[in-house]
C-alpha cells in the first residue's frame, strides 16, 4: 500500500512501540504510588516530560500530557475561559479550526458564551483585516490552528498573537499537524497555549499534550491531583513514552520539509501535466510541506478515492465525508468555493515514510484511470459528480456572515 | 518485589501487550479513515466494542471509550447535568468517592450546582437513611462508587438506584475499583452509568469506559465526531483493544475473588495473631476480596510502608498521602476516625499475581519488624506517629456535617 494520509495518523515508529513495550512490561506501577516501582515510574515520568519540553522549546512545568489534542483544545479553551475575568469572556475561534474544535465553539455559543469567527480569504488564508477587527478587551481567547489540516495552509500565529495580546486577549494554537512536519518552539511561537497529538508524529493514538505558559491559570477540566492537579487520572505513562519518543525520534525537521515539499511538487507537477483539469487549492500560499489538497475536474472525491483505492493508494477527502460524502468542507466552504467542487476535492498528506517511487507509481497509475472519467465528464458533467445536499448538521460548521461582532447571520446559525 | 496494591494498578496481561502491539504495528490506520486500513482499524474498534459490552452486560452501543475513569466520570457528571431540565440541577455525591470526584463535586458547587454528600456510618458502610433523605424530585444525578478504592467496603448500588429512581434521578456508578474483582452486569446492576478503567484490571492505562444506558442523553463535554458524536478524538485503538483483552481474559471472576478472599483472611488473620494491636478497618462489612485496610496500632503509615519497602513488599496508605503522610484519609475521616488513626492506616490490596507464598512471606517478616516499634510506641506513644496537621487542599475533602439538604457546614466548607 502506499500511505498518503499522514495527516489523518501515521504509523507509531518502531522505537516508539519498543519503548512503550518497556514501559508496559516493565514500568507499569502507578506514578502516583509511594513504593519504589511507584516512584520508578514517577522517573519514568519525569524524564519524559522533561523531554518533550526540550523537544518542544519550553519548559517541563508547561506541559500537560492529554488523552489527544481535543482534549487538550478542550482544557485550553474551558479552562482559560473560566480563569478570565467576568468582563473577558468572548472568545475568537477561526472559521477552519478542527471540526471538532468548532463543535466546542458551537457548544460553548449555545451556553451563552459571545463567539466570534474569523474568516479566510478565497486563497485560503486567514483573513488579518476581520480577525483585528474581532479584537477588543472583553476577548478571553483567540484559538487560531497551526496549518490547516486539509489545505496544509500555514496560519499567521505570530501576527494573531501580536494581535490579541495588543488587547489583553490569549491565543491558544493546535498545532496538531504542524508538530512534526514544520519546526517548532513554543517560547518562540507567541502562543499562550498550544496542542498536540502523537499520532500525527509517528506516536502512539491515545495522548498528547498541552503546553501552557508557565504560570496562566487554567481551570482543571477533569479535576485530580496528577498533573500538578490541572489533569486528572493514572497518568498513561507507556502512552507519554511512546510520545516523547516519537519527538526525539524528529530529528531535522527542515531537512525532512524540504525532501517532503519535492516530493508533494512533484506530484502536483505531473498530475496537472498528465491531467489538465486538475485544480490545487490553496498552491501560491505557504503551505504544510506535504500536503495537496486538489480536485480533478468536477470528479466526485468518493470516484476518485475508489480509484485510488484500486491502486493500493490510500487518500481522504479532506472533509467529514465519512456519511458517504455529503457533506462538503467546512475550509472549502470558508474559502467560498462551491460544494460540488467541495465535493470534489481529495487530500494527499505525505509522510516520512513517502518515498520518490510511491509519487512516481502514483503519476503513472492513476491519471490512466481518470483520463476517461474527466472526458466522460466534459459531456456530461453530472454524471460523474455526487450528492450536495447538506444534512443539517452540517449547518454549524458553515456559520458564515461578514466579519462582525454578533453577525444575525452568525446568531442565526448558531 | 511481592506486589500489594493492586488497587492502584495491575501490571498489564502478557496477551493485552501482546494484542497492543498487534495494533500498534499492524491497524495504526485512523478508524475515521475511509480508505482500506481506516476501514480495517473501523472493524477492530467495532469488535473490541462487541466484546466489551459482552463480557460487561451492555449493548455495544452502551459503551463510550474514554481516556480512564476520571474522564469517564467527569462526561457522566457533566454531560448527564447538562442534559437534565432546569428544574433537576441538584447532584449528590456519596462522602467517599474517590477523591477526583470529589474535586469534581466542589468545582460543581463552586460554579453554583447545589451539590449533596452521603455520609458513611463508622464501620464504612454507605448511610442508606440519610441517601434517602437527599433524594428529592430537584436531584439530577447520585454518583456512587461501587466499591471503595481504600476499605473495599462494598456501597449498596441497587438501594441507591432504587432510591434515585423513584425520585426520577439518575445513577452513575463509579465501577473503577469492582470491575475484575467480582462479578459485574451493567443491565442487572441498576445503574444508567457506569464508569471504569482498564489498568485497574490488567489492562493498559490511558483507557477506560463509560457505560451509558441507551437513549439517555448524555451532553459530549470534549465534542467531536467519534463515538457517536459523545466524546472527540481520534480513537485510542492499541488502548481499545488492550481493554477488550484484559476484559476477555477475566475468566471466572468469582472464583477468582473467593481465593482472593482466603489469601486477604489469612493475612489478616496472621497479622492479628503475630500483632494483637492490628486493627483492620470494614472487617465485619462486604468487601472486595483483596482489600485489607488496617492500622498497627498508632504505628505511622510511613514507618510501616518503609519496613515494607525494606522487605521488598510494595502497599500503600489508602490516603492521599503523597504529600508526606500529612494528609488523612477522607474516607476515614467520614468514617469518623481520628486523624492519628487515619495516619497510622496501611492498605494492602492483592490481586491475581498475588500467591499464598507472598502472604506467608509478609507474615513471616513484617511482625518481626514491627513488634519492636509497637513495644516502642506503647512507652512513647507520639514517638513513632506522624503529623497530624490538614493542609488547606484537605479541607474541600473533609466536607462534613448532617445528612441535610444545603447543610451550613456543606455550604461553609465550599
Amino acid at each position: 500500500m502506499i500511505y498518503l494520509d499522514h495527516n489523518a495518523t501515521t504509523p507509531p515508529a518502531a522505537a516508539v512501540v519498543a519503548a512503550m513495550l518497556s514501559v508496559l512490561t516493565d514500568t507499569w506501577a502507578n506514578a502516583s504510588s509511594q513504593h519504589g516501582p511507584g516512584q520508578a515510574s514517577k522517573r519514568v515520568l519525569s524524564q519524559a516530560r522533561v523531554s518533550v519540553a526540550r523537544v518542544l522549546g519550553c519548559k517541563p512545568v508547561e506541559v500537560i500530557f492529554t488523552s489527544g489534542a481535543t482534549e487538550a483544545n478542550h482544557l485550553a479553551v474551558r479552562g482559560l475561559l473560566a480563569a478570565s475575568p467576568p468582563e473577558r469572556q468572548r472568545v475568537v475561534f477561526s472559521r477552519v479550526e478542527h471540526a471538532g474544535q468548532l463543535r466546542l465553539a458551537r457548544a460553548l455559543a449555545q451556553s451563552g458564551v459571545e463567539v466570534d469567527l474569523i474568516p479566510v480569504l478565497g486563497d485560503g488564508r486567514l483573513d488579518l483585516d476581520a480577525a483585528a477587527a474581532l479584537m477588543g478587551p472583553d476577548v478571553a481567547l483567540v484559538s487560531l490552528m497551526a496549518a490547516n489540516n486539509e489545505t496544509g495552509v500555514l496560519m499567521p500565529v505570530a501576527e494573531v498573537a501580536a494581535l490579541a495580546h495588543a488587547t489583553g486577549a490569549l491565543l491558544l494554537v493546535d498545532a496538531t499537524q504542524l508538530i512534526g512536519k514544520l519546526p517548532f518552539h513554543f517560547a518562540d511561537c507567541g502562543a499562550d497555549a498550544v496542542s498536540l497529538s502523537a499520532h500525527k508524529f509517528h506516536g502512539p493514538k491515545g495522548i498528547g499534550a498541552l503546553l501552557l505558559r508557565h504560570g496562566l491559570p487554567c481551570t482543571a477540566q477533569t479535576p485530580g491531583s496528577q498533573e500538578r492537579g490541572r489533569r486528572g487520572g493514572t497518568e498513561n505513562l507507556p502512552g507519554i513514552v511512546g510520545l516523547a519518543t516519537a519527538l526525539e525520534l524528529l530529528g531535522d525537521v527542515g531537512a525532512e520539509a524540504t525532501r517532503q515539499t519535492g516530493l508533494r511538487d512533484a506530484l502536483e507537477a505531473g498530475l496537472t501535466r498528465a491531467l489538465p483539469k486538475t485544480h490545487i487549492w490553496c498552491q501560491q500560499v505557504a503551505r504544510l510541506p506535504g500536503t495537496s489538497y486538489l480536485r480533478f475536474g468536477q470528479l466526485s472525491v468518493d470516484v476518485v478515492l475508489q480509484r485510488l483505492e484500486r491502486l493500493g493508494i490510500a487518500a481522504s477527502s479532506g472533509a467529514a465525508c465519512s456519511a458517504g460524502g455529503t457533506t462538503p468542507s467546512h475550509v472549502l466552504t470558508a474559502m467560498g468555493v462551491p460544494a460540488d467542487q467541495a465535493l470534489a476535492t481529495v487530500r494527499f498528506s505525505l509522510g516520512q515514510t513517502t518515498t520518490r517511487d510511491d509519487i512516481n507509481k502514483l503519476l503513472s497509475t492513476l491519471p490512466p484511470l481518470l483520463q476517461p472519467l474527466l472526458r466522460e465528464e466534459a459531456l456530461a458533467p453530472t454524471l460523474v459528480t455526487s450528492c450536495t445536499s447538506l444534512p443539517p448538521e452540517a449547518a454549524p460548521l458553515a456559520w458564515g456572515g461578514p466579519a462582525q461582532r454578533g453577525s444575525p447571520l452568525l446568531k442565526a446559525h448558531l
